[in-house]
Parts: C-alpha cells; sequence; structure tokens
C-alpha cells in the first residue's frame, strides 16, 4: 500500500514587502511550502510534487527538494517565466494586498500526473482551478484507503462554482479558512457553514483561522487545534499550505484515515505552521529539526492539557 | 475558610442594537454579569455583588439575583438613575459603537465592602476606575489564600498608568482581552505582551479572544480553551464578564489556587460565555441549567481531545 503524498499546486517566486523588510525571488508557492511540510512528517520519497516551473526556476531549488526528500519528477519545467506573486502586508501582519500577480508558465498549467503517481495515500490537490482539480483525480488511481484533500479560494467559489461543487463531491477533507468557508456556504457563523459545506461532499472539514489555530469537523463532532502564541512572527505567507501539507504528509505516512488520526494530524501541521510564520518564505522551516518540531508538539499538546475530566458537581 | 467570591463592578441597563433587533433596558453591568455567572459554578450564597443602582433600578431584579444566591447585601441604592449603556453592533456582531453612556449614579461610585464581605477566596475586581479598585483592595482581609482577580480597559491604561500599576502590582489574575494587553504592553506579539504584564505585577494574565478563546499565561506555560463554534450569537455583551465571573466562582468553591486548577476554571468560564453570547443579554445564561453546562462543558473537552500523546516517530 503507498504511503505517498502527492501534491499538485503551484511553485513560486515571491517578492515580500514586510514590515521587518522587502525580500525579492522568494521560493513560494502553495505547493512547494505542502511538500517541504510533508517532508518533514512523512516518510523520505514519499511526497510528490506536480506543479511547473519556467526556465529561470534554479535546478538548485529543486536539488534542495529532492535533498529533502521530496520527489520532484512530476515538476515540468516549462519555456517561460515561472509564476511570480508580488505582496505587501500590513504593519501587524493582518492583512496584506497583491502588488502584482505574473502567472506566466503556472497561465497554461495542465497537471500531468507520472505513471508512478497514480498511487497514492494522499492526494492534496492546492488551491488550482476546480477544472484542473478534477483533471488530477481523473488521472490517479483512488480506491477506499486514498485520501482525497483540497483548497480552494474566494476567486474559485464566485468564479467557477459549478466545478468546485464536482471537485466538493469528490473530496473527502476539505481544508480552507473562514472566509472562505463563509463564502462557499453563504452563512456567518462556522458551525452552520461547516454542516452547510459537509452537504456538499466533503466528510471532513477543517477550517483553517491563522493565529486562532483550525477547526475540524466531522462526524466525531468538533475539534480545534490552537495556534501557537509566538515570540514573533515575520511572515504569515505559506502558513495555510504548510498546515494542510504537514496534514498531508502525517496522514500519509500513519495511513490512517480516522478522525483520530486526523486530530493527531493537526497538531503536527499547525506546529509546522507555527515554524513557517517565523521566517520569511520557507526559511524557518527549512531549519526545523527533528527536536525542533518535538519540543513545539510538546507545547502544543501542553496548551490544551487541562489535567483531568471535568464536571459540573465535582 | 471563605469560599466567598467578592464581584465589584457596573450594574446597568443596556439598550441593545443587534442585527437582530432592538432591545430596551436590559439588565446588564459586568458585575451582574459576573455574578450570575459565578452563581452557576459557586456555592449558594458565596457570590457577593457590590455596586450602585439608582431609585429606577426595580427589586425585582435584584430578587432574581438573590434568588439565584447571589448575595446582594453590597449593592447600593442612591437616588437618581441607574447606569445606561447604547450600544450598536455591526452586521456580523465583530465591532459595536457606543451611542450612549449616562453613567448617573455609577459616576459617584465609591464601593463600600460591607464588614461582613471582608473575607473571600476570590475577590474580582471588576473594570473600574484603578484608584476604586485599590479602595477595595483597602477595605478587603487578604491572606495567603485570596485570590485578587481584575479586569481593566484602554480607558484606564491610557488615563491612569499610575493607579493601575499600583493595582496590578496587587493582581495575582489579571484578565484583559487582546488589544488591552497590547496597549498595556506597548507591543503586539502576545507572547511578548504576556511577559511584559506579568512584570508589572500579576503572577498569571488570561487574554481573552472573543470566539476564539482564551489564553493563559502563567509559570506553569501557556494554556489556550477555545471559544465554542455556536450555531447562532445574537449578542457578545457581558461574554467576558461572564468568563470572569465564571472563572471567580470556580476558584472560590474550590479555593484552589494552582494553575490547574485555574486551567479547568477556564472551561466553566469560556463555557459559560459561550451561553451568554447565546441570548441577548443575560437571558440565555440565566436560563442554563446544570445539565446544560455538562452538556457544554463535554463539548468543549472533547474539542481539545486528540486521544494520546503525540511524538514526532510513533
Amino acid at each position: 500500500m503507498s504511503k505517498a503524498a502527492l501534491v499538485v499546486g503551484s511553485v513560486a517566486f515571491d517578492d515580500l514587502d514586510m514590515p521587518s523588510g522587502n525580500f525579492r525571488d522568494v521560493l513560494g508557492g502553495a505547493a512547494t511550502y505542502s511538500c517541504i511540510a510533508a517532508s518533514l512528517v512523512s516518510e523520505p520519497g514519499t511526497c510528490r510534487l506536480v506543479g511547473v516551473v519556467g526556465a529561470d526556476f534554479a535546478e538548485a531549488h529543486l536539488d534542495m527538494l529532492r535533498a529533502r526528500g521530496v520527489d520532484t519528477a512530476g515538476v515540468e519545467r516549462k519555456a517561460g517565466k515561472t509564476f511570480r506573486w508580488h505582496g505587501r502586508y500590513s504593519q501587524d501582519l493582518a492583512s496584506r494586498e497583491s502588488i502584482d500577480t505574473q502567472l506566466n508558465v503556472f497561465a497554461d498549467f495542465r497537471p500531468k500526473i507520472p505513471d508512478a503517481y497514480r498511487k497514492n495515500a494522499v492526494v492534496l490537490l492546492g488551491n488550482i482551478h476546480p477544472k484542473l482539480q478534477l483533471e488530477v483525480l481523473a488521472q490517479v488511481d483512488r480506491d477506499a484507503q486514498t485520501l482525497v484533500m483540497a483548497d480552494t479560494m474566494n476567486f474559485w467559489i464566485t468564479g467557477e462554482p459549478r466545478a468546485l461543487a464536482d471537485v466538493l463531491a469528490k473530496v473527502d477533507l476539505l481544508v480552507i479558512n473562514d472566509e472562505e468557508a463563509q463564502q462557499l456556504a453563504g452563512v456567518k457563523s462556522v458551525a452552520q457553514a461547516a454542516r452547510a459545506i459537509r452537504k456538499q461532499g466533503p466528510k471532513r472539514l477543517i477550517i483553517k483561522r491563522g493565529e486562532h489555530g483550525a477547526l475540524l469537523f466531522d462526524d466525531a463532532g468538533v475539534f480545534f487545534v490552537p495556534g501557537y502564541p509566538l515570540e514573533q512572527v515575520l511572515d504569515p505567507t505559506g502558513a495555510g499550505d504548510t498546515f494542510a501539507g504537514g496534514l498531508a504528509g502525517y496522514l500519509a505516512r500513519t495511513r490512517d484515515r480516522s478522525s483520530h488520526a486526523v486530530r493527531k494530524g493537526m497538531f503536527y501541521a499547525s506546529a509546522l505552521a507555527s515554524f513557517c510564520v517565523e521566517g520569511i518564505g520557507a526559511e524557518r522551516l527549512l531549519a526545523v529539526k527533528k527536536g525542533d518540531l518535538d519540543e513545539r508538539l510538546a507545547a502544543f499538546t501542553a496548551m490544551v492539557d487541562y489535567g483531568g475530566a471535568l464536571g459540573f458537581v465535582e
């Protein structure tokens, strides 16, 4: 049985205008963050990256990913430039604006899943056109053991509702943020939104709330992992993709689709996301050692350890 | 040894302009919410309310509080009108504006602590002028078993920094929100703010984050209780005061000042606050039955129950 996590999405260069300085040509893209995160929790060689880069994408970046155990055979190199995004964050990092988006080779991205990538424990459909997400699913084998995770965004929710509905019908675990959930469901209450979205297909829904953690809704009930109160946050870029990738990597390694496994995986996901925001781009994430992650996991679990049962009368 | 929780603060009438309708003459005030919450977890007769009301305050409200086991001997009745606040909430309830504030008899409030109220397990200093908070402390006995909790707000942080510093030096547990913590510490990072504030006196600090839960910082580390994803939120008024009062009531009943007790108490506090926001004013809170609270506590603890230990290699 496969332990692979297939990650399909963007690979990019980001220009980041941060309160702490301006950073140019930072390696980014949702799939990049997701794979780096997955590689920190999954077995070497089991994270498979499918994306597209341009002629300007240094082989050294791919070498770096391969050195971490990411399988890059699915990364297509095309003539032209790599996807570029230029973003500017507010002083408190709570909001950001896109200064410039150049899709470049990503504009015509049609995911081609190598034959060797057909069997996976987890398929993570990054935030791309829902029709492309469907194309990916058409190219992979899927059995009862395959977990399909997906992300999406406001642009597709409003612009491609039908294709997105087709995707949702095929997704096991949707991972989106608060705003997206509200928009997708058309209701404000997160509990109501979760119920409405789960009726559209996903058996499980995770709603990411940035520094405020993440909520899981499934048949076992509501579950929550907090965000960690960090000393310093430098750059939130990629934190959500890191969360999704970390979770995908964990679930691929354990090949366990139970609510229990998803709950545990969310701690890994949240811990990895907490590292991500501590550095510019993926720099801090790339420096995470086994001991670092263990330590942060311990801090996370201590954060919710109230020590025993509660009851009205004790 | 006393099991009493002394609560000092405002008793008011609120006019609430909510998305769900306009509500007039709603029984409110921080101390009111805190006492109702405390009465739900503490032993009958152990919650002591010190505040001031005007001639327009119906005795029936005090009867209602007494019927719940709140000791109202400390509520002073003066000629004039009761404190009135008129607030208008935004459509999503995320923000509110004060349309009108009439301090009335609250303007000259000088807390008088009855002799019978001198010994307490917990003293909760509601959000009043720091000089009045100091006057309260001067009127109560305090030994190693007495836990002093306090709230404050931006108005006092900027306007009365010296008096507030004197209060902080005497407080065991400060309970404020994110914004107040940032303002009090002069830093954005909640972790840094917590460290700075704890240096000013409070051994423990709880930072309330509304629907996103609450964080405890003490020598045992960081602890977190989530907010509960509710089906419907009607009115956030008094939720923070309900949280503080519920915690005060729990800690008074257990007479346990350990980090363990505070952590457990935060679940009660958060559960009670989650009821508070489900109704207009305190209506839902007043309807809470023992079974309701047990059920919600179970839901809260299930929310953070990931089932076992984590570790990088499993």
